[in-house]
């Protein structure tokens, strides 16, 4: 398979650095990719993002196919040129969100016939076809067509909906064309099983794929659990392809999940919390709603370099929260992108430098600190 | 009155160029000011205001005395460092919106007292806690307190109108603290009777202020109507100091009243057209939610230097308007911003170059045009 590169640089137990090397540009990993779910980083300009620190941003098939059509993408250029992001980009299959979007949804062995959420119109998703919207987007990364196993599911659930995915998984190897710096990644499904999650990790790997997702975690199960599936499943993946699991998280699970030996994350955890007036600080979650801030003159986050932080004080941006302003949205957005890219480029450097277990610790005490005092 | 300068530069026929010399900078004439009602000029970062080729923005005392407060604005060190705009300020005196925005109003000799439209809270607006709102706000240009005449008024509301609004100017005048770098601006009322508006404008000589505006117009009486109470009013106001035409208003009001010897303006036109989709370009007014635009490749404007003309395709755009995504806020919000310099740039270099006809010829003609013809 002529896909992506990826070559690992500094190890730390079973954490990695590496570089992912695709079509539209390089990627240090562990990385995190804000979601650009239609098309935009949601209150972002591309150059914002890009400024944060984020190499890939992700896109949504489910969403782009609907609006403004992959057709359409395709016609304009392909979806780097179409908003402006001349970087990598990853596109999820659809399959999730064909399950958590869309209504009166048929699913059988062929794929899964839905009503969009826009329109009402009816749609047919299979392996082939998302595969081809992928192709029309001109992804960088394509993710393989997967049911997103239900949680909690039995044994038996867990175990039919991982055999379908693996069989779709199957077509969208065949499916998909490769390309030179164009890659398919294969996703591990499985619940929280640790025989099926290696039964699906065996079957992806006899296939072959340019990189390898862990699916179907961070959907209820816990954050102890969500570790547990990743301590039986990572290191059935093979060591010198990129491992990526798939909408995570907060900074706490991206810290645990690096330990373990994950190199790519997407989460919508940063931009939606942004737009509600949630940010992530060195000194805890802050809710910049909250009337403790109205005559704070300090800065959100005194060690973070973002214009939110560098220019603003914490009454300017709750006055802008409560105004409902819209500068409010991209300011705090910008932070919590910005304090995302903070935390990777830390986990790069500890990995590098060999003290991966004292930056998780001061890491996870950050979080686990509650709203900033009042002065 | 040691308050902020003004030189003119060149004349072409009634209109000039000139420089505003402020506390927080300098502002080239004729200028168009960009609102920032609630310490945000809406869905722009200072950075991009600026990059626009601004140079002052307009705060509402209304708003901004209901919240977050001028006394906490004062605390935070002023209007400037609070929205972080280091450049000048203008503010209005609140005396427009109390009438168009508060509920339960009683007007007397004293003042208005209102009815926040936040919280219903009771609140007293007079001359002189006009002045010292916006002292406390730190505003490069103060406005006298009035009463905005309604339209249509007889003659007899309307002189009993301006005539409480000139007592208030006075009052005005006296509360007023006079600070280097500090103007305070008189109000021309009177609605569209010449004889008023001449009685009016005798009043606020023989008191003397830093500038003149213009008031009580863009109400609803039509272009024409205004131009003919410009034509009256704009030449009993003196040479030597800067003209303000407030609330106006289309960029071909903008030309005619330049044309008549007016220096400054401000209109929430482009920043609230930009938030519904309409967009001024040198094709006339496009609505880029309208499907025409789905497919189409080109720039917005292909003359325009702005982001949203440079970066993006009026397909892209259509896309974030139908999506409803933030982003197509921020970038029609900037590309009309953008057109509004450059109009108030091209009017400069006009009248600098005696071409101001041409220039107001081909610039009516731009406006009158349709929306854009689809490829």
């Amino acid at each position: 398979m002529s896909g992506c590169g990826f070559s690992i640089g500094a190890v730390d137990g079973a954490a990695r650095t590496g570089l992912l090397v695709t079509a539209h540009g390089e990627v240090p990993t562990p990385a995190f990719m804000p979601v650009g779910t239609a098309a935009t980083v949601k209150a972002m300009t591309p150059e914002a993002v890009e400024a944060t620190g984020a190499r890939m941003v992700l896109g949504n098939t489910y969403h782009l196919m609907l609006r403004p059509g992959a057709e359409r993408v395709e016609r304009l250029g392909g979806l780097h040129r179409f908003m402006h992001w001349p970087g990598p980009i990853l596109t999820d299959s659809g399959g999730f969100q064909v399950m958590s979007l869309s209504k009166l949804r048929k699913m059988d062995e062929t794929g899964v016939t839905f009503q969009s959420h826009l329109d009402g119109s009816s749609h047919l998703l299979t392996p082939e076809r998302s595969m081809a919207i992928q192709r029309q987007l001109d992804a960088d990364i394509t993710m393989a067509f997967d049911e997103c196993t239900p949680f909690p599911a039995s044994p038996e659930q867990a175990a039919q909906s991982m055999r379908l995915s693996m069989r779709w998984a199957a077509r969208s190897r065949e499916a998909f064309v490769a390309r030179p710096g164009y890659g398919l990644f294969g996703i591990v499904q499985g619940g929280v099983y640790p025989e099926l999650r290696a039964e699906s990790a065996a079957q992806l790997l006899a296939l072959g794929f340019d990189g390898y997702a862990v699916g179907g975690l961070a959907v209820g199960e816990g954050q102890a659990e969500m570790f547990r599936v990743l301590d039986v499943t990572v290191p059935l993946l093979p060591a010198d392809r990129p491992r990526y699991l798939m909408g995570v998280g907060k900074p706490s699970d991206i810290v645990g999940a690096v330990c373990r030996g994950i190199d790519m994350f997407d989460c919508v955890l940063p931009t939606r919390s942004g737009r509600t007036g949630q940010a992530f600080t060195r000194h805890g979650t802050v809710n910049i709603r909250n009337a403790r801030h109205q005559d704070d003159p300090r800065p959100l986050d005194a060690l973070c370099g973002c214009p939110a932080c560098v220019h603003y004080s914490r009454a300017y941006l709750h006055h802008l929260a409560k105004a409902e302003e819209v500068l409010g949205l991209m300011l705090l957005t910008w932070h919590n992108l910005h304090y995302y890219q903070d935390l990777m480029r830390g986990l790069r450097d500890a990995i590098t430098a060999g003290r991966l277990g004292d930056f998780a610790r001061d890491a996870l005490a950050a979080e686990a600190a509650g709203d900033i005092e009042p002065l």
